[in-house]
């Protein structure tokens, strides 16, 4: 199964990525009737990076960023890398170099069940990784892996052309043939909760805005 | 147990809360007997916060978040949150929408042994939260638990109207009991080492202004 | 074998320690043959700070301070302290008194496989620490350690007069009898990349520069 | 607040003792409406041991085991020794001799939030031991801490003569003064459940015997 | 998403599903090309049990078991239970009364990223379980899941109707549609290990039987 | 550095290495002053093994066990195999086929700071490992290591002709050079404890036996 590298992947559009990115990892999330986050361990290398886009995934052996150069041939504008192992490895799979070559094929930032290494320079180039480690370990380039086929990563199933969300609150998955849906569930919810805010700022109680009062005495709850 | 709401607490008075959150969080730990820390993954979602505050305390079950709505109302000017789970969790109890509600009602910031998410709006917010995680997992609101019940959270017994003391080093709790005392060690502490920096700043080495060659010597140690 | 202190130790030259800060971690880990990172775990208390420094190490007792200060005593211009528990530890072992003193004796920063407390402090001072945890659990002065003996820190082997190296990316020791020719090798690989970076920049992919694609088909890499 | 040993503690009787002792630590936790258990990673050190016992507790510096010595002069027969360093450690204070001394006064067990070592010889004497580590690193015996005073132990507050109940599940705490209710719940349970065990074995379903198919439907369950 | 029942799921042989017991985890990993293990914190109650089935999945909330009860009906003779909750979750969701239902409707074991309860009773009666967690707390019936819905468990991915292969070793999913070819191939793989270890038992080395001599020294290794 | 292999090691005498092995872990690490304990995770795959002997290390590439062939040839009758990967790693590097050789070859038995696979098997075959977990995930061979070389194992420096003890407290490590003073120190110990034991099972408290209460007292210790 080893060695196959998909070259055509479908994509979602622009617009559909864009809106995506724009309501954020947890919108998303309940849009998509809460699923597709990855684990919590996924963390951003800076903080304040926002993005969306189409995934390109890499299932790698553990060690061994062979496939990383593979990938970086079918980025195209706007994509995001996903390296995830085929066993539990804390690896720097990626550094600087391959962002520059990552980001000059337009590649909008990396999530990797892995480690990362060189920070500080991605962070100067703007080059947003979620990863479970900043970790500067060496990888080699002796087994073969596969490109655009599907993985889990950090607990999530992603398959090749799956949209990418990803912020400060971590990084979801929204399967390619849902996204039109959950963009729509994600703006409609959106939009409400523009208006609880402003009610809730003006120091109205949730338990009343979303009359929960009677349902909790109902359940039995005693104030003493 | 579960489904009782305490209406009225005992807090603390402004000044003894205010003055223990310029004391922070290392000083007043080593006021108090170096006790009432809560554990080292308790982190916060951005630095540089500094807070102090009595304690809203909610016993929730895992996964659920109704008591939240019923403890902000109980929330007066200066309060911390304070949420338990009843099981191990990472979930995201708390967002921007309950943070907003909270600090409407005058919530100084949040303290949870499990999940937070929508950090980038929080932050704009300044709304400080230490928790566990960062994780956007929403949660249900289908169970009841209580508000303002003794809770160990994060390895620490923590009752409502405790003193909450949290800045970049963590979180600790001071009984409501032994808040003038600790306040008053931790002053004196603080005095203490004032004098002490500059000396240190100056060069002195912390052997001969603790005076401690003597008892090194005598318990064996050797400079070879 | 506990309760000795090694006062001479060999050091390596400024120019040494200043090459290799300038190389950074990542780059001169590789440049040992991937040897010398401590664990992923030990992360920098503020971002962007970049030092090296001779090791002056300390091997101490869990939750035992005691030794810093005899440490202290020993530093000079530049030095890295190094703490290593005998047992596993997370206890605030370093704060802003230790900081002082150690600053004002020329040490360029902490390596501490255990907690360090006052990071609000540290950062203001812009003393940087790399730790295992940040946590204000105080510690005692009440049994002997040792200073500048051999420890295993986070994983790694460190030796007293031993180059440490630390950034964004984590911590690497370079034994000091390596240091030049580690340098060497790191200052080779370094002017190898800037040719690298910018062919992979202006879009040339990996694949073609490093000639890797013949070799991927030879192991069986299929297009589909 | 270190430095206290209470000397005299109320205990339950051996009736209400031995009851929840073999009632066992799931019916306990579910009787007392889901509270009292300790964190999953207190794990026994043999399988097959089952006991219940008033705690005689020790808050303990970590690292340092010397009241362990002091709270077992106060065992009486029956008691369940619990250690709670005060900061996480996971060092041996426990093993064979104390273990020895600790059976010769009637101890029936320990619970420890830190290592245990000497496995092999307290699985021959049968002392069991629910325990967060195995490890033999040894302790110091140079600060106080306190006997009998409330700990929180693995994330359960623990008082002196509340009754401890282990066995393969884990371990679960009963507040002294909960213990009758809470074993006449666990009873009733207990009786309860033969009757369903009965059925269920069969072959009628849970979804018949507990009738929860018309709330799925109504729920919104769907068979396709 | 959630609330869906699929009732009826294709299964494979007997005959495959025997012999993937037979050849076990580490072979039938191999023989599909080094995928389908779950994670390694999955572990069995007690060692010795060696099963394969086929899957019936549940994807079930943190800390509810009402989808279990509706699973259990689905199974057939033989079938493996799946348990993965869509939240990290160590809750306690099954114990000796669901063991007792699930074995009367001949299911030959539970595969479980959560907590398990009541291991005394589950040894007792034979009934093998892998799970991440040994831990009593008590679980809701309260939000729908989904059954033989595909789910990532533990790092894998599996679909209703897979085989799970569970041994001393661990936990391994074999796609339905892979089974004959992935029987086929590992016990090809044990009757070439056969041999080989019949050599080796003798005293044959690998160096020779595998002729790596060659290749080693071409690679570098050198004697000293 | 790699690549590099050490075929003559000195080791200490048969009678060193059995009186450490009948001496134990725990005693072992206490008379050379409480040092030379592995990590608290390395657990052995069954109880009740007792082994000593010379270690055999190799330093091994992340999830690639080519140099544990190399390794089994330079074994001697009574050696001990130590794998320290140079990365974390949880892959199972080593299982029944490598356990028939390295047992046919004097092998007592392995220390692996990675995972271990087969376990069924080798407990049948009474071939004792010491683990951090046990995972099938099968190991490449495409890169050099070292066979011999000082490795840092579990978080302890090992030399090759160390002498590793281990038990069911764990693996602890004694410096060839130290081993017989080591031994004496932990026969004296033994011989100590003999009639402590005595005592302790008769009745005689710790407190008086060790003449701890004045010291207690001293130090402010207060019953209440």
């Amino acid at each position: 199964m080893n060695g196959t590298v998909v070259q055509r992947i479908a994509r979602a559009s622009p617009e559909l990525i864009g809106g995506l990115a724009t309501c954020g990892v947890a919108t998303v999330h309940e849009a998509q009737g809460r699923t597709g986050l990855l684990a919590s361990y996924m963390r951003p290398i800076y903080p304040g990076a926002r993005i969306a886009g189409s995934a390109v995934t890499i299932s790698a052996p553990p060690g061994d960023n062979w496939m990383v150069h593979v990938a970086i041939e079918l980025l195209r504008e706007g994509d995001v890398l996903v390296i995830a192992p085929t066993s539990p490895c804390e690896d720097g799979y990626f550094g600087d170099l391959l962002a520059t070559s990552a980001q000059a094929r337009g590649c909008a930032g990396l999530i990797i069940n892995a480690g990362i290494r060189d920070v500080r320079d991605l962070t100067a180039m703007q080059f947003p990784v979620w990863s479970k480690a900043v970790f500067a370990q060496g990888t080699i380039k002796a087994s073969l892996g596969s490109v655009n086929v599907p993985v889990v990563c950090a607990g999530a199933l992603i398959d090749a052309g799956d949209i990418i969300v990803a912020d400060d609150d971590g990084v979801c998955v929204v399967p390619r043939s849902a996204a039109a849906d959950v963009l729509k569930a994600a703006q409609t919810r959106e939009a409400n909760e523009t208006d609880k805010r402003a009610r809730l700022a003006a120091g109205e109680l949730g338990l009343d805005m979303y009359k929960m009062r009677e349902k909790l005495t109902e359940m039995g709850l005693k104030y003493v």
